[in-house]
């Protein structure tokens, strides 16, 4: 089964191939009357757009987004939102290889398995450039949450990790990292430069916060909004784990440890800790909501790895051609999509059952 | 919004608080013809109920399940099976202290900001009581995939690890951790029997194997397997993470290392190693799929805990009575339910759309 | 596959077989704070409780509600709402004869051709019995749309309508037809005492009115406000069709005597006409929401119909015991419970989007 | 709130106004390896075009669909299928009229009163423009039910209804009415032309018949093949009543006169009568499925109506421009795609759970 749909009343639908003529996004749901044009959209996908440093691939795409519908006078109507973007550099190349052999690491395989065949261009739908289309629908669903700032970056990238003393969110914009630490940041460099050079790769983990969302926000007991949280990042290429708050570091604390405490605020409580990472039974509190996310190393090296082709004869794949030596890094603004995307969801939510 | 119902086309929908008369779940999609009653699922609720030894809580409920519906002639009939579990050890205590101020790690506070009030008797709704739905709802879908062994068990307790070499799955049974490395299950006696003694509470990490997956399901993008997974498992009472295969250690591998080459099988690919956790690109791969879940310690604790009450006014407050003092224990079953689900929805979906 | 639950926001799910020991229904996403109890429920489910008349079947059922969870103190606490109704009344006897062969017109076969086999028990799921969750749960709805009452009655039964110059709602209680005209009413006496005698059935077309409905209701354009209406009402058992506003008959107007025109009123727009029945483009116009439903004749007769057996082997079968001859009548309350889940579903998601 | 997916495993999101520069579907969970290019789709859309005929709005529109995703190399992957129409001929007017009044029987005042505003345009999202959206996703519903024959035609203009001695199939195509009786479509072009020339319109019936369809499909109690095929059809343009089988006819007969006879047939059994349109208890029977549908009259007419403004005051409005006489005709197309996309979805969610 394909399931190609997020959201319960804001929802959006992605569509697209890596190599097929455009790729898109159809945003249903969202409110009417807010202000919105392409030019709200745009430097969102110019955030997650590659080829802008040596760090990430350098396959060139403009990711000029279009509005095709839901927008009149450029204010959002109330009707579905459909948003548009040319695949432009489709590099010509020779796919017989990856179209015969399956990549270790990649969907090639499991996609066969399930479909039976597949588009093999460029990883087709399960390419990472489909996370374009979700960027263009987080831009629009912080709209829907003017309360609340969305901060994404990447804490840690192949084993070592930001220093919280150093922490400057103005440092964000400043590096090819997201890095919210300048000394980390320049670390870095050597770190995704030398895993480039070696045709390698390497992991990173990267942290969201969202500040604003007031308290009761969250649909217990299966729509918690933790556990959305969860199922959009994990949904994201290439994580392999999610922590709300402390996440396993909590499993290694006492309750003394892990409480947070309360005590009487300005406006509502105010809490002295936030292990939490605000939510408690599935529901904000009004705390920052915290996520961390774990990317693995791009599975796309230069280093031939064993494997099978699609007669189930053995054979070596490489990958060759354009590749980010660190996935992670261009997941920053698809975490803060999925985040604003999450957090719209819930807002309306809220509003419906108890507005 | 609260939302009570789980799944795509085996959905199940949980009821019931913890000092209600009963509590139950509806589970709708089941295929008919299925062999089912009463003595099929009681043994995994026995495995979740409490008061079974020093290292859990002392609320005594036998926990016995009827099945209201969707069984005739000792056979599902494809129509929705209702389950109930009435509530038997409802202690006539003192809420007033609950009532009036807000636990902190609780829900008591959330669902006060989100629903204006809330039934304070036991946590109500948010209480782990409701587990025990999901274990019966998850001991039928375990009949939908007879192809799968679903193996769950504690990996850690409060930052003391399981030793890989002394993994035996028959000592799960054996002690009151579900605890597959004897020299550990001794260990955690005392750092288990330490925080009960003491008032405190301990975290947990528990880890779920599921052998016989085929290669093929998942509902990609936004019906991931591992999505799925995600969702189901930080939906779980007390869980701040979720990990896939490796997870956030995978973010500290290189491309070579985290490869999962594969070689040919006797029947289908055989992987060498496993960092993936058997899903690639949201679909099964075939092998065992991994699933790595934190549990923060249980918020109930003895030590007074700085709070405010419903009026916003500055108080403390410490729980009393009986509690788990190590709450991912009983989490086993659990996530072993919530496994079994994920897979028994996708297995359907698979054949839905490419049956 | 079975799909048992109804609704977006507010959704309800249902169980229960005719002759299993309970039936029930799981009402979710049901606001907080509103007065609920089994005493406000029991009438509607009186309404609709056979065994009242001679014109209705004689199986005898309490039909007594209790609510099993979702409700504190006298309120709904915004969590999951679970309704229960034991059945009494399930006369032994003998099923040999509907166990091996099918009843036309009932959904005998249909069931062993989708599921392998059945519950035969008294038709099992497919009984109109289930009717009473929709009631229960009908209840509920009613508290979420204070501003809306509903009305039904039946217009027609066996092809003898009633005369608009009599109509008054003070009729409908007055007699066992739930009919607003008294002349009709003892008019009917005769028909459906004629076919209960003679063990035959007629048919009915129930109305229902729903005033106070606020414009702008209704999701467009694949949860329009009548569509969903006509889903809810054609899942009734025994209903063949569906007509909002004038239906069939604006088919036959042209485009101006179908003209609903409007002039300014005292509170929005005065509509001169309701030839739409309160819809336009899917959206509550303001005026009352008018639904009309055909229900077939009773399956159940006792003349001998020609059929086949499980082994697809000619034979003749006639349906002894308890059944409505007219089973419209019953659908009253029904009608007017899925009228009330539609409007207050519609009402939470206008308020979520657009609140 | 808006909703513009339909289905549950075939599932499809349409978007697009009327005078937008672009319409299009997105089919999600169509099955792999079905042969699938424009060629397949674009006789659809050109059986609903419009301007084909004096007795259809005169707008031009080529209503060329392309394929943007989920096709490769002629076969659809499993992936979303993204279909998009380019608008052309949206005619550069003075919509100030229609912008400031509201015409009744349109949605302009549902849609102001919902979202407080609206794309005026053309009727925006509320026009009939969208249906072609529904009409490519239709075509590729077909692929995934080759063993069903969808067939719609008009059985009624004005009143004025076929014969079903002169019943030909073959007819359909003859005549810009989709009508199987020749004679009747004679008499259709003088009541048609009729309404046109007088700026009026006339309603119109249109049935539905798919043969083929096996016994066994439909989701009981809240996913019944006729519920869906009723939410489907009440949704279109225009539609104000949907029937099964005999529909009302059905409320006006005997149990006997409405029993569908069954005998021992070659594949199954045979069923001796249709009354109850090749559904029962939700479930498909073997019979050919049966669906009526009515259109009112085209809302759009030359006699001025009275009306009210964007503020509240009386005023009159007359509907100049394109406009269809009689829009059930060009219903016919989205009827037939309808009955494809429900028949399509509940084949994949029978085959899911019953597989």
């Amino acid at each position: 089964m394909s399931i190609n749909t997020f959201g319960r009343l804001l929802r959006f639908t992605t569509w697209g191939e890596s190599h097929g003529p455009a790729l898109g996004a159809v945003v249903d749901g969202c409110p009417p009357g807010l202000a919105l044009d392409e030019a709200w959209i745009q430097p969102f996908l110019d955030a997650r757009r590659p080829g802008q440093s040596k760090f990430t691939t350098q396959r060139q795409e403009p990711d000029a987004v279009r509005i095709l519908s839901g927008v009149f006078e450029g204010k959002t109507t109330g009707t579905p939102i459909s948003l548009m973007i040319e695949n432009v550099d489709q590099r010509s190349k020779d796919y017989s290889e990856v179209a015969k052999a399956y990549r270790p690491g990649h969907a090639d395989y499991a996609y066969d398995a399930k479909y039976g065949f597949r588009d093999y261009r460029g990883g087709g739908r399960s390419s990472a450039r489909e996370t374009a289309a979700r960027v263009a629908a987080g831009a629009v669903a912080r709209l829907v949450i003017p309360e609340v700032a969305v901060l994404g970056y990447v804490a840690e990238i192949g084993g070592d990790a930001i220093d919280l003393a150093n922490f400057d969110p103005a440092e964000i914009g400043n590096n090819p990292f997201f890095c919210p630490d300048a000394q980390a940041a320049k670390r870095w460099e050597k770190i995704v430069d030398d895993a480039r050079l070696a045709g390698s790769s390497v992991g990173a983990v990267v942290e969201c916060l969202a500040t604003g969302v007031p308290a009761g926000w969250g649909a217990p007991l299966y729509g918690k909004l933790d556990a959305d949280l969860a199922a959009g990042m994990m949904g994201i290429n290439a994580v392999k784990g999610v922590e709300i708050g402390d996440g396993f570091a909590a499993a290694r604390l006492t309750g003394e440890q892990n409480a947070d405490p309360m005590r009487p605020g300005n406006d509502g409580p105010e809490f002295t800790e936030n292990h939490a990472g605000g939510i408690a039974g599935g529901i904000s509190t009004g705390q920052p909501v915290k996520v961390r996310i774990a990317f693995k190393p791009t599975s796309s090296i230069l280093t031939p790895v064993e494997t099978i082709d699609r007669d189930g004869q053995a054979t070596e794949i490489r990958t060759k051609g354009r590749h980010d030596p660190c996935v992670g890094i261009r997941g920053v603004p698809v975490v803060e999509a999925m985040m604003a995307l999450v957090l719209a969801d819930h807002k309306l939510l809220h509003r419906g059952q108890c507005g």
